[in-house]
């Protein structure tokens, strides 16, 4: 299956044979995670955690299920989640008097307790976050990881006492997404959505917007300032110092294991996955090379080595099942194992351990004796060149367009708009896009609306989305 | 509040003012976990995690949904669950063709998987876990951590060639519960339920037991062989090296949150919580003691000792708030900080950190030059301390019977039965105790049957329970 021609159909053929997910539970959507995929994806929420644990974000856990009455506080926000939301009706063999909803997110789960919790000024910035599954009923064709009904997912939600406040939270936001993509070696754009694509109930929502290889988007998250249009109808207030009772602004902040799509769609090639050495369940692999007179010895020598870099702190898996080299290497490529080491009789003299990238191909010998320096100098090569990789890659998917005259396939497009909700609308139907947004951090840009070709000072990007 | 006089009221006070959970959501039952609730869970989560890799089982994750058509495929579970389950029956605007239980436990969720996923006796055992949130519609009045209707949970199941192979899987799980016990410092009671007591569909049921205060047992967890009664139904398979098809034998173990209630239960005391050293969110906590002249030294002492103790692994807790020492000391007990460590002046000329025991409330000093393995040495005494004074607890509790003539109240009875049902459902009716079953490790015993006065080799323990 080639990941160039036909992305889609490749997708799923990698899934299924790294086996990262199984898809035939008796629910369309609701896929099992192996143990494969379950590390991997452990392994993104360790360095979601440390991040937000690192700006004081207190990690929480509030209840899946979300009483109606509750739910429908905010208009915006029920609107935009009424058709796509699972519904308790009985307990045992009674009818529920309130139904209960599968959180699809957890703002009127949580809104109602930060209305307890939140006393004084003294109680503020209130910051907590959530790694949780979350519920949708999508109607669109499902795929693992992408469009799926029920969702791995992280969520922070913070209160403060301003609006500044609060935007000085998405600013910590960003630079927490940074931290984190880098470790994922995944590139972005983040967008201001348009007003009729911004989160129900947001005042702004920032799309952050990752590049498929056959040229479509795939959001893998999205940052919001609520402003107060949640803590006015939760009744979220705080006493300021003046004794004043003022609804506090909110943000929130998410991402789910879209980004694990993300990273198989990023990074991975015709021969299987390629993870990043920060998610790889296993970051090496050591294939003893026996012959037929010195297989005690390089036994011995391998699981040594097993042991040394494991001690260094390095997800090291030893292969010695009875099976040739060459099959080894085949079923640890397709899992994306970014480092192979070989073992034999003739490193072991030499002090070597033979290395080959997954990555590039690229072999080489570390000498034994700094192997553990030798292993992390490497890994740390690989996510480097993955991240740059993937870099270009984006960037050669996007194209500066200012006439409609021809619109190409597979392209992100650059453009100038208006802004102008009627311009955005035209655009969107008539060609079938999807409008992005403006970029979040500022752009020099001089241009005309490709719509209506009045002037304007923003670029805008149009994609197809996955 | 006083523990041993109401050990109820003395529960719930505790809960509230130590902050572990919020009971004020919306619906009766499913509580809030708060950031320093959900970090203790997280520890204990972690003590499990560790055994369970150790031994060979891998992490996967379930879908939470169950469609009735799998739920009912086993006919004693899906009598022992119907009263007590949530149905989802509408998604968006729909109803559903299939209606979807919230999972109480996932025998259903993962045995049509197990059914595809085992091939052959190369494929066995097959070891997996999940620690997620499980769904039961309690009726008796909840209770943080001991009865609600969110349960955080682990589970643990395994398919095997043969019953005795599953045997051993039974006995490698009591020797994984003995190690996470003793990190929770918890003594416990292994009993082989009564029949009428086991899981639905299982063939016996090891119940894991420990002792409140107030006399009461509380189950922690238990341990099933279902032989093939859940493989018949689901059709689980594999061909054995003769080429014959066979149905696995299957074994499961869970434990829940509740864990963290006999913690509170059997550690703390009137003035808050005790933590177990390897479940403590904060293992010790700094206090500077600032007199008017040496603010800038002790907060830069303070500073360096948290430093060096949180590199060597120690969850500590630097209080620096600008309050009075006594109330952080208070506010820290409540909250169970195992270890209070004070830093003043005198300590520093003296080179030493004053050290005050939560458990015993015992004081003395510490060289500072030694403070990471005076502090590891401190924790594992208190870990063994409160070990200990829990197993004499819980022995005091137990008291032999050899009549019915006066029942004493409060205590676990222990008392020959012939194990027949008649004499069993006899016992509890009268009494309004539960029969907890028959010892699973072998116990000298030779007694008479409490109540039909036949001959009999084993004991039973019928106790009240939380």
């Amino acid at each position: 299956m080639e990941k160039e021609d036909n992305f889609g159909d490749w997708y799923i053929d990698i899934v299924e044979k790294a086996n990262l997910s199984d898809k035939r539970y008796p629910i369309k959507g609701m896929n099992v995670w192996t143990p494969y995929g379950w590390k991997a994806m452990s392994n993104i929420d360790g360095l979601i955690r440390k991040e937000l644990d690192a700006t004081g974000h207190d990690e929480v856990c509030f209840p899946l299920m979300i009483p109606e009455t509750e739910f429908k506080k905010e208009k915006e926000h029920i609107k935009g989640f009424d058709s796509e939301v699972y519904w308790v009706t009985h307990a045992g063999l009674n009818e529920l008097d309130v139904r209960l909803v599968l959180r699809p997110t957890s703002e009127t789960a949580m809104y109602p307790m930060f209305a307890l919790w939140v006393r004084s000024h003294q109680d503020l910035p209130l910051k907590v976050y959530q790694i949780v599954n979350t519920f949708r009923y999508e109607t669109k064709q499902t795929r693992a990881f992408m469009r799926v009904r029920e969702i791995h997912f992280f969520e922070s939600h913070t209160c403060h006492v301003s609006e500044e406040d609060a935007q000085r939270q998405i600013e910590e936001d960003v630079e927490i997404l940074s931290k984190i993509a880098k470790k994922l070696c995944l590139p972005y754009f983040l967008s201001v959505r348009t007003d009729w694509d911004k989160f129900p109930g947001a005042y702004y929502t920032v799309g952050i917007d990752t590049v498929m290889p056959n040229g479509k988007t795939l959001q893998i998250g999205s940052i919001h300032h609520y402003r107060t249009n949640f803590s006015e109808p939760y009744g979220i207030t705080y006493e300021n110092e003046n004794g004043e009772h003022k609804h506090v602004h909110q943000t929130t902040y998410g991402m789910s294991e879209r980004l694990l799509g993300a990273i198989i769609g990023a990074h991975s090639d015709d021969s299987g996955l390629i993870m990043p050495p920060d998610v790889a369940p296993f970051q090496a692999v050591i294939i003893p090379i026996i012959s037929k007179d010195n297989g005690p010895i390089v036994a011995e020598a391998a699981l040594a080595l097993a042991a040394r870099l494991s001690a260094y702190g390095i997800r090291v898996k030893l292969d010695n099942r009875d099976a040739r080299p060459g099959s080894k290497y085949y079923d640890w490529e397709i899992r994306g194992v970014p480092l192979r080491l070989e073992l034999g009789g003739r490193d072991i003299e030499n002090g070597v351990v033979t290395f080959a990238r997954r990555d590039t191909g690229e072999k080489g010998a570390i000498e034994l004796r700094n192997i553990e320096q030798g292993v992390e100098l490497l890994l740390k090569i690989i996510s480097v060149s993955l991240s740059e990789k993937a870099e270009k890659s984006q960037i050669s998917k996007v194209e500066d367009m200012d006439s409609l005259d021809s619109i190409p396939e597979g392209k992100i497009l650059r453009f100038g708009w208006c802004g102008c909700e009627e311009c955005g609308h035209k655009f969107e139907d008539t060609y079938d896009l999807k409008i992005l947004g403006t970029p979040y951090l500022p752009e020099e840009y001089s241009g005309r609306c490709i719509i209506c070709g009045k002037a304007t000072d923003k670029p805008t990007m149009a994609a197809r989305t996955m």
